[in-house]
């Protein structure tokens, strides 16, 4: 099996490893709407698992809303629901009938969430309020689709809060990236912190945080946002308190989401010319153990294999033993490669007579002999040094992706070429930011949220006062 | 507040109950499309770690498919689409345009699935293939809806499973008894285990076995069924495996759901004119420490909460300190009563002095002090006394709801008053067995599965040879 080149042919590679490597069948009968496989599912689990955790540690508590919204609701915060019309997919019959008003499936789920709040919230001892949902969101998407990377179904976390003031909403937008950045830890990823301009907000946001992953073909892709919403929705929805002061005040809210969208995000980061390396905090196989035998050795062979097998287990390492009779191990090797299991234990009749093993790590190809005894703790150790490895590389490729354009010609020479972040100064203007993406397609993702940066020269656009430095890039 | 009778008005007990004990919110916009709230989708989330680990450790593999599916797939097994056409919610619109084709709501995942474990399955070597989904499943029932009951949405797990050999699907079923039975000993059910009637077979299904759960007002609720699906699927899908003996093959096939209507059962079958008991392995909270104090000794009592709270946390029980102001002990205990919380710990400035805690049973009411040192190790043990005694009561419950009716008129004036199960001989005629719905409203469920039963006389209804004991009940 050849892949495609990962950085010439990106969205032929990540199309072959997603079906190869057991992520996604996209062979379902709905454009856009795909199965998730065991294997690529396994590595949401991980990903729900850290999530789930951070969240209830900081007082989330997960709750489950409908489906089904009515258009009524969706159409209380009018900007919020007009940005979502084209995707919006409704149920207009039920059995044989027609129904009497249409219903929307959610696109997001802020405005059912919303009048239930102001049901739930009487006074300030109700606040903060933070709900999280785990559910299918439904985008009707009628541009091309790619599986996990626009779909028009999807699985994600969505977590919303209530609070008294716009001081504590602003400290819940940062621990929100905080957990977020937390779990994007365990996938290694790297990635820009970046505040969107305001013509880029969330519709009803008052600003918006989002997380920009460069993949290896240049373009960037979103993995994560947070919004501050404000007073828009809690106006629009009537969310009131009664505060200390006895007097009533509407709620300060925030929402914030993390997506099946991060698979694609580690299939592209991580992946190479043999297949996918897959993080081995996430990895839902840690370690494959690969029996090597002849034919008269096969008994011996296979029960050196499931001993080891028990051990590894049994030190809470996620492992599997490849006992598949006629396939050569050449043949397995190749497959757990593709599928980017970090580490192949390699256990042949020389390896017992030595007493020991074989550990092949999947990112460097690195082959080491470690005694038997010494299995579990050589493969934790090695684990830990791949997840390391993975984000040091990770790392480097975001700072490689940044590019200084020092004029207009060169950001739009990038921009059509290697692409990446550009980093420039932006006068602020709308007008300017459309004439980079009629010249290049890329967009002003925005200004960088984790540091503050103050431009050193006039709009690489228009050339008028610079206001703020900004990164523009082709995004997914 | 006062509660409805349980047993003389169940519905309206329920209703209120699963309201004031914060489990659902059905104040939301569709009918029979309901809110769950944090605490009731905390029961479900223990009901979910308990099935997954179970599922897991019996080599399940969890995946993802999609919520929409094309006419034609549902086509392809008449019988089994048309079980579910009037209930069967239609996407006809997206955006602002008309589909080409309407797509269906997932009513139940066997369609979509088996058009793909078609493509993934190869040879003997990839079976068994047991998979596993937790989704949102979609039945626009028109009858009357109940939140949790039935609902037009609902949350549950399906496991789907393909077999080499009609052999091996029947060990699937058994091994699916097993994990459900698993999981509803978490939750202290108590329920019949009963093979279905030929005609009231799941659509498609060779057989179907129910769990039967008995409410207190009589009436049953199924609370899970596993079908054995023989061929016919696979047939219509064309599901064929090369075997052994190199001849190609139509797989065997097994496919079971369990739903959040178990936490209708849980708060039906546990609750009392107080509220609901939850479980103690299931509980979200298990322990609730309300302070009692007069102002002065407020902060003294406080402190010595907070460190009850962090000792009974370090020995990982579920607890939560009601530390809120402006409200007595009073309200509270009956707010965490109402609630279920198996344990409320009062604490006082005379418990301080000492040294001890008062511990107080959801289920007897009963009260004991204790050292405070020992107060984890104690409320284990009350936790551990708390789920035998409502599994004990569970037990009698539904053994005081099987009837033994000598006449057809027995079994009408039963179940047309006290309801239950009546225990009678049945000549396994349908005619029969509508009459008896015509008479009462009943159906019947089935033969026991557990055990085997011998006829020991004629049919009840008309008279003719006995072939099975069934059980007759009026079901949710």
């Amino acid at each position: 099996m050849k892949l495609p080149d990962k950085e010439k042919e990106f969205l032929q590679w990540y199309t072959a490893i997603i079906e190869y490597a057991n992520i996604v069948d996209k062979r379902s009968p709905v454009k856009g709407s795909n199965v998730i496989m065991p294997y690529g599912y396994s590595i949401w689990e991980s990903i729900v698992a850290k999530l789930d955790g951070e969240l209830k540690a900081t007082g989330h508590k997960n709750a489950y809303f409908p489906l089904f919204i009515p258009e009524d609701y969706l159409m209380k915060e009018a900007e919020h629901f007009e940005g979502f019309i084209p995707e919006v997919a409704w149920v207009t019959r039920a059995g044989d009938r027609e129904l009497d008003r249409k219903l929307a499936l959610r696109p997001t789920s802020e405005t059912i969430m919303y009048e239930m709040f102001r049901l739930w919230i009487r006074s300030h001892s109700d606040l903060p309020l933070k709900i999280n949902q785990w559910c299918n969101i439904i985008r009707f998407d009628t541009k091309e689709t790619k599986p996990l990377l626009r779909d028009r179904e999807f699985l994600w976390s969505e977590g919303h809060t209530c609070h008294a003031t716009a001081g504590e909403a602003e400290e819940q937008v940062k621990e929100s990236m905080k957990l977020y950045e937390a779990v994007y830890k365990e996938s290694c990823m790297s990635f820009l912190i970046l505040r969107r301009p305001k013509f880029d907000t969330f519709a009803g946001a008052v600003y918006s945080i989002a997380y920009d992953c460069p993949l290896p073909d240049g373009r960037t892709l979103q993995i994560g946002t947070t919004h501050n919403l404000g007073q828009g929705f809690s106006k629009a929805f009537n969310i009131t308190f009664q505060d200390k002061d006895k007097k009533n005040k509407n709620v300060h809210q925030t929402c914030y989401g993390l997506s099946t969208r991060l698979i694609a995000a580690i299939v592209g980061m991580h992946g190479d010319e043999k297949g996918l390396i897959i993080p081995p905090y996430i990895a839902p196989i840690q370690v494959v153990i690969v029996p090597i035998y002849r034919k008269e050795q096969r008994e011996e062979v296979n029960k050196a294999s499931e001993k080891m097998l028990k051990k590894l287990l049994k030190a809470g390492l996620k492992v599997e033993l490849d006992k598949r009779e006629g396939y050569t191990p050449g043949w397995k090797f190749n497959e757990w490669e593709v599928r980017g299991v970090p580490i192949r234990l390699e256990l042949g009749p020389r390896d017992i007579e030595n007493e020991q093993v074989v550990l092949v790590r999947r990112d460097t190809g690195e082959k080491l002999s470690v005694p038997m005894k010494d299995t579990a703790k050589s493969a934790e150790k090695i684990l830990d040094e791949i997840q390391d490895f993975l984000q040091k590389r990770a790392d480097k490729l975001l700072e490689d992706s940044i590019s200084h354009p020092k004029d207009y010609q060169e950001l739009i020479d990038i921009q059509k070429t290697k692409r990446g972040f550009s980093r420039v100064n932006w006068c602020g203007d709308e007008a300017c930011a459309e004439k980079v993406k009629d010249d290049t397609g890329a967009d002003v993702r925005g200004t960088r949220e984790d540091i503050k940066e103050k431009p050193d020269g006039d709009c690489i656009i228009c050339g008028t006062k610079a206001k703020e430095v900004v990164y523009i890039a082709s995004a997914y």
